[in-house]
């Protein structure tokens, strides 16, 4: 596997592609939806084999249930193809349209961002999100899956590629580092010759790796360790089931609750509530000294050292009492991973003064922290949820797949 | 020098001052033009010591000239800071404000980008330029200088953190890396931990090193070998002082025309004229096998090999025939760097295939390339000419500066 060869293919495929038009790239991502329909058998059999495997190999059920590939989670990949082609193209779109003093009429242009080089762990239907979502913007992608999942990604490439071919689009637009080898993921990180931007899909372990050892820019995120802080002018009716949603309607993700934090002068009425209500689904909690001094339950255990700074992807929720508003600040600013953190209030000076000071990707008032999502947000699809600074931050759609040119037109103008 | 420790202190101080409201950052850059205003003679003799310094290392009469901080540089600096001051701030823009169907109402707000880790090379204006540049827009910035002007960039340091002090800022917010030594380079490039972002200034080397040695995204640029074509439509009376301008108005720059490419049925008649023209203000030239086939002239020398990849910084003119349009985007794509290219035509078709094929950061039709700064687009001020792909591209301003969160306010919303 010569990973040089791959990046000069994708950069050539690049030239290509980002010079389509929006029907050619609409009609590519249905052609790819068409394909991988008529390909559900194949699809399937190669999945079985992986999750053979995966039984042989003792991986958990949790693994082996995100590894499936089942004929509904396949329609349901198709289902979002069609969506995705059906889109609003932002390539070609203008914006900061002037004309200057001295006559030039300038512009920026929406253009594909590049090569994209994608590192992702065990979920399959990433391979055909990531790959349809570069090919709907011009760009072109790397992508390296797990090795638990290699007969499944090599199908649903050989898909992919099948479908670029017969609408005479280079195949190389979407290729694939087929060998498990780690140490090609280190020399994916040095390719920065060909790849402009790595995104990686997965633990934090992996969005670390890639940060100390990658030479392109890397988008990390994904990793949440979220708040939600409940102000003395709170609504507690209207909290309890908001909080309830946040942490139980779907555990396992970044953006679901991780730390309550309670105003002192309702948390004796309000934290016996929290518990009662979230431990009819199953939470458990870790509280701080003066919030376990406020609760006795079996369920509730003094939080370790590190609980505070642990995301949970479970059922357990973190508990600690507050003196004011400032204090909530201060543990959010140590704690948070500038995920998703919120204020419930219905003091407006304090939401102002909240999402002032906390400087998180998503910062919400009164809502929820499972919105933080490309779904939810109206963007119509997700690449990734950006938890670092630069080019984009939260959740990535298709204009987070783009950079720009500056157009500029004279009449023969000179400089001064 | 601890590095580690500059870079704690600078996101400390980030905390700070990326809380600040927009007074409070236009009266910091207006005080650090007082002071620096008020420091002229300290600053001229720390300077002086970096001039005769350079002397008894026999630097060229060029790089002496780039590191002398003279009175009128200095004014020029203190007067620019002024103009910086009053730009507007985009700090606390508000974009893409919309309400979703479940009443979320969705806002995406320009914040301050983080902590900036700059590498420059001669020139110690550049401490000021981008310290102030930081300042305005909320950031904190770990200034690396080159050892010729350790001198002035103490002092111009020291005159920065003075002035932040005396407004109650921390002086953290302008660090330096007070050590010439080379090897703090490279630490300063893996502290991805602190640092959000490292933008190069100085020559190719320096780009080349950081991108390969960098563990923090790297906003590579200032390298132009730029182009332009003249096609068959093109007005040849208004080309040629265009293409004057573009290659001599400022040749060391990295705007300046580098490469020009003549249409085959104008080149006998137009090529002659070009070399006349510029050949009054001193520009040579290196001519392709037909293009030197058409001149006669003793400025005129075969290109040889990798004269059509080089950036000429100087009075030295690329010269080539193309058979038509494609051709000449054919030699675009294989020697551009993607700083600036353009073409000159009347005819629109060949204007809009050019602007949609040539992939740099600015596009030009009928304009010199030497449009594509900061100041010309209009920007205000400039930290540096982006031609990478991720985040900006081209010159850079203000906004360029930032990024955002997303502002999710709900009434008790929760995720179905």
């Amino acid at each position: 596997m010569n990973l040089n060869q791959l990046g000069h293919q994708a950069r050539e495929a690049f030239f290509v592609i980002s010079r389509t038009d929006s029907l050619t790239r609409q009609r590519a991502v249905n052609v790819i939806a068409d394909e991988l329909e008529a390909g559900f058998d194949q699809v399937r059999s190669a999945n079985d084999k992986d999750i053979r495997q995966g039984q042989e190999n003792r991986l958990s059920e949790a693994m082996i249930d995100r590894l499936t590939l089942n004929e509904s989670r396949l329609s349901g990949l198709v289902a979002d193809l069609r969506s995705l082609a059906a889109l609003p193209d932002p390539i070609g779109t203008l914006f900061d349209e002037r004309t200057l003093p001295n006559g030039l009429k300038l512009s920026r242009r929406r253009v594909p961002l590049g090569v994209l080089g994608v590192i992702y762990e065990s979920r399959p239907n990433v391979t055909i999100d990531v790959a349809a979502l570069a090919v709907k913007t011009g760009n072109t992608v790397i992508l390296r899956g797990g090795k638990e999942t290699m007969h499944s990604n090599r199908i649903l490439v050989a898909i992919i590629q099948a479908a670029l071919r017969s609408i005479d689009l280079p195949e190389e637009c979407v290729q694939f580092v087929d060998n498990p080898d780690r140490k090609l993921v280190g020399e994916m990180l040095r390719l920065n010759e060909y790849i402009d931007v790595i995104v990686p899909r997965g633990g934090n372990s992996l969005h670390q790796f890639c940060r100390k050892n990658s030479t392109i820019p890397v988008i990390t995120g994904g990793i949440g360790v979220c708040h939600l802080y409940v102000d003395v002018d709170a609504d507690l009716e209207a909290a309890l089931p908001l909080i309830h949603n946040a942490k139980t309607q779907r555990p396992s993700v970044c953006n679901a609750l991780d730390t309550l934090l309670v105003h002192e002068s309702i948390a004796a009425e309000f934290l016996p509530r929290v518990v009662e209500t979230l431990v009819a689904d199953g939470v458990s909690f870790r509280a701080d000294p003066s919030a376990a001094a406020l609760l006795d339950h079996p369920e509730v255990q003094p939080a370790g050292l590190d609980d505070f700074d642990t995301e949970w992807l479970s059922l357990v929720l973190g508990l600690k009492v507050v003196p004011d508003l400032e204090s909530a600040l201060d543990h959010i600013h140590k704690h948070s991973t500038h995920h998703s953190d919120g204020i419930l209030t219905s003091n407006q000076d304090h939401a102002d003064r909240f999402v002032d000071a906390v400087d998180s990707a998503a910062v919400y008032i009164n809502a929820s922290t499972r919105f933080t999502d490309g779904g939810q947000f109206g963007l119509g699809a997700e690449v990734a949820v950006s938890t670092q600074r630069l080019h984009a931050r939260g959740p990535m759609g298709l204009p987070e797949l783009t950079t720009y040119k500056w157009v500029v037109r004279g009449d023969y103008t000179i400089r001064e």
